[in-house]
């Protein structure tokens, strides 16, 4: 994963770099490091553990000058979080500094092959690739740009990459190279940047050259300069990103995760709004789009994490409203397993930042089946976007915690809408929605019954369960993730019927298995099972909406129609996993070895 | 689930049902009861928590006669693991005594409405009955037949039961009833039994008449008469079941598991000699099977537990072989969310024990659809291959011990070798299982090292993972189960480049990640996978084939067609899981909480 950040500009660039590393935060948050060269023998490199601000806190003690310089912030794939690890790589006669978001698949073979006279100070496929670099410029007289542009012809084809170099001897130059991995050349007046991604240096420009996989760029502060991969000059306008860079701003909440659980509502409205006319019919979504899932035989949602989740509930209004057989799928075993496919299929991506390298490498692949394909994300202009046939927004906002609340809802709202739109499902959807939208408003604001259930069914508690059947399944394995990803309190979600058959030893006394009642065809059969667990010590919490609840149950939901029940029904898990991690004093936001987005398969 | 047998005969009872008891402990052991019926005047009803011993313990301090009673091993679904809430369940003035595999639905609302005079002794749905089946004989004059017959007209359509009722006023008669769950009549001279499960009774009789879904039967020591839900009496001649009692023995060792994961070589082996006649040609698959399979647009697996993981194996040798598209199904999800089906589907179920209700549920309904079946389990004559269109035996021989091994590999080569079947794999099937056997014995034979492995990656461990891509994915989720469900260690199977969507935040120092790498295409992702979680602290331990094995992995498989390797690649998790519960001290065949034929929904 990691994030990237650069700049060469007229003026210091060390501000520009840190403040580009605290955006860039979510991307990984293992350890940070900068380099910043004033000239061609003064130059600074300064590595931290931990998050930005350790790295701060070293740069603070030091008087750093310079007009050029990178930075990074890693998620740690290959080599252990140590100093050493820590971006940026530097060759070993100090002359070239890399820094690398991605993964270098062969970089073992590379190092026995070219780099056996050269002491390695990491273990990081990183630091053999800044050794090729200068190994290649010493061995045969190459500039900068060359050796770079010869040590990426030796990466596999698995391999993937966004580089940014600097050569000691060519100040204020940045080299910037892409494979699979996000980056953006940001430009402006002065200064311009490179990053993998352009809410770090929103405060800088709004407006961005796109990078294509295999090109390289040579950066300077007033001049950007594309090289296409048989190394011939390219031209390439910038688009202006309209973003409003206060939205990342998390306000009076003391985590992001709490603004963006309580934003919920807000999000659905604004869907509401987007897609609907004033006479409640469909705008906003191209008519091919309709037209080809109308002519597709079957629908494939490929994704990863939570917006897989969230395909699993988008299947059945597929299934349902649409009448085409749906499958979801996880995007990295989709991309080395693929099924057999249909005839006609039609491919949906669900992705938050739309950068996902899992289900981007899927999309390559369906592309060159020439299959067509829809991203459905939340950051437009992100790559699934670009390269997907179609995009529809999710319009939830920035999304800055670690654990994605606001756009598991999102997505499955414009699911709803997308198969409405396809097939008109008889419901009002736009009323339903504006219903909906109240009634997450009611359960965001009973916060304190989820904070009191929390810190009573979760106290010392190491495992925990959530189950129920048909679309309760799809949500159970949504609220487990959310609560073991931050809490660290494994947490499976379970179809609550598989649950006897193995899983069901691990219950002992005054474990939590929390139970989702929104579905009236499997309501008896989770009470079942409910009871299984109880009868075993379990600590059971029902969550049930009204018309099927009993006297007893923990927490009572708004009645719905029954297939928008997901979307009220993981607010309650939201919210549960937040306070219980509050509880045990842990960083809500960003809980350890995560990054918000997954950018290395 | 709960096992359950009766006897009525010339002589004395009691060790009949002892024996019994002990027998179908792998139906549950939360508790234990037997009701042995001397006169009108004198009768004993003994109960106790835990297992059978903990009763026979109990009855021996009696002096017990008698020649007709009932008895019943729980597994726990409604009420605690209580005395009170064991079997038999009689009524407040002690004339009925009643036992019940299966859950019924609407208990409180029937108690509601008719039991408003009566106290209940115990938590369970099964006292409701039996109290129904007093009031109603009482307030409408009914005899024993009538009563139950009352009873079981007021449950609702999703309920299960097999009964088994004895009537103080009626010494040497018991009546038995079912739905849905299992229930078969034995018959031999001067002794009748009943039984949930014929192994119980092998040593009374090996002829057996079957118990329709909705019929009564009246059994005494020298007659059996069946009526039909009408109430008239139908006639339906005992079939003879041959099995070997003697293969349930453990022999030498210490526990079933051990022996099972033993034999698994000899299955492998069994399997070719079956399938496969001295020319290599496919034998013993009826050409019905095939020449549906060849006609069906899509194959939809349907299972739970092991046997689904199994599934999830053999969808890809459909896919690659038969080149149709198969879908894998959780039983207990498909059951009630049934997924929009393809215009000729096939279906097959795969089971060890032939009775798991989820499944059956599914067969019920395809059946309804007039779609064809075919069932893979391991008991024939089991419920569900009695009422598929077509059966394949595993021919595992009895599979004891409630983690199932034998199973799991005997179900992956059946699927192997019926998409070879449908369509030549281009292998000589019979030469690659024979060297598959040896493998597999290789593997066995290795156990020390397993051993050794098991006890120092996982003591004082309570978490752990399995991770790998494609196949290896679909192994690791068995090889999850597998340790989780006996040694308690809560064990999550990952497709390895999902973990980073969330799950990897649960790693921390030591946490043991186990790394299966036998497919060549995605050996080198998971790797970095596997780099991703020692970067954060994990114990990796790398099960590698031996040409993608590299210097340090922990164990190397021999190299095998990379199809074939789950096979090969389960059998070390199965004696982790093995070994790893003999160290903590735990009953390695009979996990708590656990059954080992999963009877209920």
């Amino acid at each position: 994963m990691c994030g990237i950040v650069g700049a060469t500009s007229v003026s210091e660039v060390l501000p520009i770099l840190l403040k580009g590393l605290e955006k860039l935060e979510y991307r990984g948050y293992d350890s940070a490091g900068v380099y910043v060269n004033y000239s061609e023998s003064k130059d600074y490199l300064i590595k931290a553990k931990g998050r930005v601000s350790a790295l701060e806190e070293e740069t603070s003690k030091v008087e750093i000058h310079g007009t050029s310089g990178i930075a990074h912030t890693r998620w740690a794939t290959h080599g252990g979080v140590t100093v050493e690890n820590a971006h940026p790589h530097k060759s070993e006669d100090g002359r070239f500094y890399l820094v690398h978001n991605g993964v270098i698949e062969n970089y073992e073979a590379l190092r026995d092959t070219y780099l056996q006279g050269v002491t390695l100070q990491s273990q990081t496929d990183t630091e053999v690739a800044v050794q090729l670099i200068d190994k290649f410029a010493k061995d045969n007289q190459l500039n900068a740009l060359e050796a770079l542009r010869m040590m990426i012809s030796k990466l596999d084809g698995n391999s993937a990459y966004g580089f940014l170099l600097m050569d000691r001897q060519e100040p204020g130059i940045m080299y910037a190279a892409k494979r699979k991995s996000p980056l953006l050349i940001g430009v402006s007046e002065g200064t311009n940047v490179v990053t993998s991604d352009a809410t770090a240096v929103l405060d800088i420009t709004h407006d961005f050259i796109e990078l294509i996989d295999g090109e390289v760029a040579i950066v300077s502060k007033d001049k950007v300069t594309l090289l296409n991969e048989a190394g011939e000059t390219i031209v390439r306008a910038p688009y202006h990103l309209d973003i409003d860079e206060s939205a990342t701003d998390k306000g009076v909440y003391p985590y992001y995760m709490l603004k963006e659980i309580d934003e919920q509502a807000i999000v659905a409205h604004t869907l509401a709004q987007h897609y609907f006319d004033e006479a409640g019919q469909i705008i906003n979504i191209d008519a091919d789009i309709i037209s080809q899932i109308k002519r597709a035989d079957r629908l494939y949602i490929v994704a990863a994490g939570t917006s897989y989740h969230a395909g699993l509930v988008g299947k059945r209004y597929f299934e349902q409203w649409t009448h085409t057989p749906t499958e979801v799928h996880i995007a990295s075993e989709f991309a080395y397993d693929q099924p057999l496919l249909s005839e006609n299929p039609f491919f949906i991506f669900l992705s938050q930042s739309g950068e996902t390298a899992d289900s981007r490498e899927v999309l390559q692949n369906i592309k060159a089946q020439q299959f067509p394909t829809l991203t459905i994300a939340n950051v437009m202009n992100s790559t699934l976007t670009r390269e997907a046939d179609f995009a529809l927004p999710l319009l939830a906002g920035p999304e800055i915690a670690v654990a994605s609340t606001k756009a598991y809802t999102a997505q499955i709202i414009v699911q709803v809408i997308l198969a409405h739109a396809v097939e008109n499902s008889g419901l009002d959807l736009k009323e339903e929605l504006a219903k909906l939208a109240i009634d997450m408003q009611t359960i965001i604001d009973d916060k304190e019954i989820f904070k009191t259930i929390a810190e009573e069914a979760l106290d010392g508690q190491r495992s925990a369960f959530y189950i129920g059947r048909g679309l309760d399944a799809a949500v159970a394995m949504e609220a487990a993730l959310k609560l073991k990803e931050i809490s660290y309190v494994q947490t499976e979600g379970f179809a609550a019927g598989e649950l006897k058959h193995g899983t069901i030893s691990l219950i002992e006394d005054a474990t939590p298995v929390f139970g989702l009642i929104t579905q009236s065809k499997t309501a008896g059969l989770v009470r079942g099972n409910i009871e299984e667990t109880k009868a075993r010590g379990a600590n059971a919490i029902v969550l049930a909406t009204q018309s099927l609840s009993r006297p007893g149950d923990d927490y009572v939901l708004p009645d719905v129609n029954e297939l928008l029940a997901p979307v009220l029904s993981v607010i309650p898990a939201q919210l549960i996993a937040y306070y219980s991690t509050l509880a045990r004093g842990l960083d809500v936001d960003r809980p350890r070895n995560l990054a918000k987005s997954v950018t290395v398969q």
